[in-house]
């Protein structure tokens, strides 16, 4: 019997299991332009109500790791560990655990993609570094794993094309936080990619794309257990997400941070997460028996000075200036400054992460503007939640260009932060993992 | 704050009410163009799983009946009492009952749509009469009304062009079969063409929309309880649609049909249905005291040919030749015929009516052919369901005119019609009513 969509919308909205057969066909013939957006975003949202089992995530994923280019990164030798995070505000994680898992031994080849909603992407940071390039061939990426330990270039879009169109699709219709749809996106782009074996930071909280922790750990279950089915080794941090990660939230101001960090200092956050996201890198590499001698070899490439080397030879093999890496303001600042302060005495709150992610991508002209990005605007928090604050006091830096979008940027950080009576408790900044 | 798609896709995902602006707002941007296809796919398929309530249904068919324009009847008197049927395999109550309630007094202005899926539409049935013309401009079709006391009419694109677009979308996205929103649609189109009473007969079974009593129930119900809301009086028969009301199916077999039950005569079940839909007009009208008094008035214009002639005239004034009511073969009558025997000795049962209905439409050429419907093919049934038969006896009369779709039609028939060991139960033909 011939397929139809109509016939495979109809049993996801009644409730029944798709076979490896109808999702092959619907991810093939919308990839070909023969199933109508409209279809398929009906699909999408009988999918979001009715949900994906396990095998049929799985046999989305392979189906939209078939649809476009397969990399084969059998060139490069273990131990070669991926990274990926499911977006915070903030999180500058890639630019510290890359090179300080490569500082250890692990083979990095990671490829990354845009920036996402109110979060950042590792590509727009990187192009604040003068002449930084991200957009790398195929064999000059291998090459660069070979050579350096560790590369990150820009997703292509011929890795997973369904998934991009799926995604832009979901982006407009209200899909997006659908936990088999976001495992299938995320794997397919991953498999595709080539790897084998991938930590993956799941985000929870008020700045991430799943709010909750309940289903933060349904997510990180199911990468997991998808991953399996797969082939992909995969392994689940939950970090929180109800502030942003160590301070700066934007592009130059995150290098900066990432610098300070693989320097040996920056926020504690962001060197714990760090810390903790390498550590697990080497161990599923193989390259320690465990935990402990796994933590000590990262910790010692942080003491060192070996990472913050190995970011360096990054930076110079993909055609970045270094100065940066002991002159900060050799980086891009816009030039507007604004300082939010404290209306009250007591203590700080981050309400609402998600607003300071909004702010960032505002002031740096992503939402509004078709242009260039301002890769030198963005926001630093002179504090941490839970930090004792007087009245007057600075809270948040605010670096502009375009004076326009200032007020709306205030009125965002406002909302995020407030200052509260009694000393909020303190959060957990890991929560779980799985593996 | 301004409205956006997406956040009312998000808000109907996630299970929450629509308010009056927003389900205004989805409509009128999706009849402008100014909405996604894929965004109100996803809507719908939101609004399928989730459900609207009476209050957001009939918001919703407010809107549509905005987005076009809105016929006003007011020139014509009352009793002024419409008919609408859910739509099922030989259902030619249309043609039967529009002249048997003018007969008795009542002013019936009906505009008809076209044929859905594996049922016929009132408009080609009536196109199979030599000139007979169902384009009307609206003053004509008004003064026909007031002239004669009946009218059918083709619907026009210009009435709740909202539903017409929205229809096709579900019709795409699987969709259609939604209480909510096939009460919209039916209303929207009734409330624009200018109806403020209105009988509906709802069909259940294999051969309708709704297959099941208890959904068929919940239809009629919400129909009548959105009627209300938006000043439209509606009263809904619940009859059985698990077989062929009557015995013809096609375009010109009803017709001769609907003729001879108009002639007092035809089969007992379009006859006792027809004059049921009358009856309650008339008592919808308030030609009537009560129950008895209104059935004695329709049984009377049946009974003295004053129905027969109330068609006549609807005929003539519609520019049809009259010749087909005294001779039948000057209907239009496909040339080819072939007869399905019965295999065994039993009875006859209908497993599957729409399946008869698909053979019907399929020798019309309605499904494959992009040109004209072939108007005189069609099937007749030799007996109604729970007839006792024996082997070799004819069950069905195929007439056809291309050979090409001839096996596939058997082949339907075949897969509705079992004759079985047993006789079995009779069924009742209205189960049930609401008002």
């Amino acid at each position: 019997m011939r397929m139809h969509p109509l016939d495979l919308i109809e049993k996801k909205r009644d409730g029944y299991r798709h076979t490896k057969e109808e999702l092959d066909f619907l991810v093939a013939k919308f990839n070909e332009g023969e199933m109508a957006k409209a279809q398929m975003a009906a699909w999408l949202m009988a999918v979001y109500l009715r949900g994906l089992d396990l095998t049929e995530t799985a046999y989305l994923t392979r189906a939209m790791v078939e649809s476009g280019l397969k990399v084969d990164l059998k060139a490069i030798d273990e131990p070669k560990v991926d990274k990926h995070s499911t977006g915070g505000v903030g999180d500058k994680t890639t630019l510290v655990v890359v090179p300080l898992a490569a500082a250890v031994g692990i083979k990095v080849p990671k490829l990354s993609g845009g920036a996402l909603g109110h979060t950042g992407g590792t590509l727009d940071k990187l192009k604040s570094i003068p002449g930084f390039r991200t957009t790398l061939a195929l064999d000059e990426f291998i090459a660069q794993v070979l050579d350096v330990g560790a590369a990150i270039g820009s997703q292509t879009g011929e890795l997973a094309p369904a998934d991009k169109k799926i995604y832009a699709l979901r982006d407009k219709t209200a899909t997006v936080s659908s936990i088999p749809l976001i495992v299938a996106s995320i794997l397919s782009k991953k498999a595709a990619a080539g790897s084998r074996k991938i930590v993956i930071d799941v985000k929870t909280g008020t700045g991430a794309f799943m709010p909750t922790l309940a289903e933060s750990k349904e997510l990180a279950a199911t990468l997991v257990a998808v991953g399996n089915e797969i082939d992909l080794n995969v392994e689940c941090i939950i970090s929180d997400m109800n502030q942003p990660l160590g301070l700066a939230i934007g592009n130059s101001v995150e290098v900066k941070e990432a610098v300070d960090c693989l320097g040996g200092g920056g926020p504690p956050d962001l060197r714990e997460l760090s810390i903790e996201i390498a550590t697990r890198m080497v161990l599923l590499g193989g390259l320690a028996d465990g935990r402990e001698s796994a933590l000590a070899k990262v910790e010692s490439a942080l003491a060192t000075g070996k990472a913050l080397s190995k970011f360096q030879e990054i930076v110079l093999a993909q055609g970045g200036e270094t100065a940066f890496l002991t002159d900060a303001s050799s980086l891009k600042r816009a030039p507007g400054h604004f300082v939010i302060k404290a209306e009250d005495d007591g203590w700080l709150a981050v309400d609402n992460c998600r607003a300071l992610g909004e702010a960032a991508t505002l002031v740096s002209g992503r939402i509004h503007d078709e242009g260039e990005i301002d890769l030198g605007a963005g926001l630093v928090m002179k504090l941490k939640a839970g930090a004792e604050v007087v009245k007057g006091s600075p809270l948040v830096d605010i670096f502009y260009t375009d004076e326009l979008w200032l007020p709306q940027a205030k009125e965002l950080v406002s909302k995020a932060l407030t200052v509260v009576p009694e000393k909020p408790d303190d959060r957990a900044l890991i929560y779980d993992w799985r593996s």
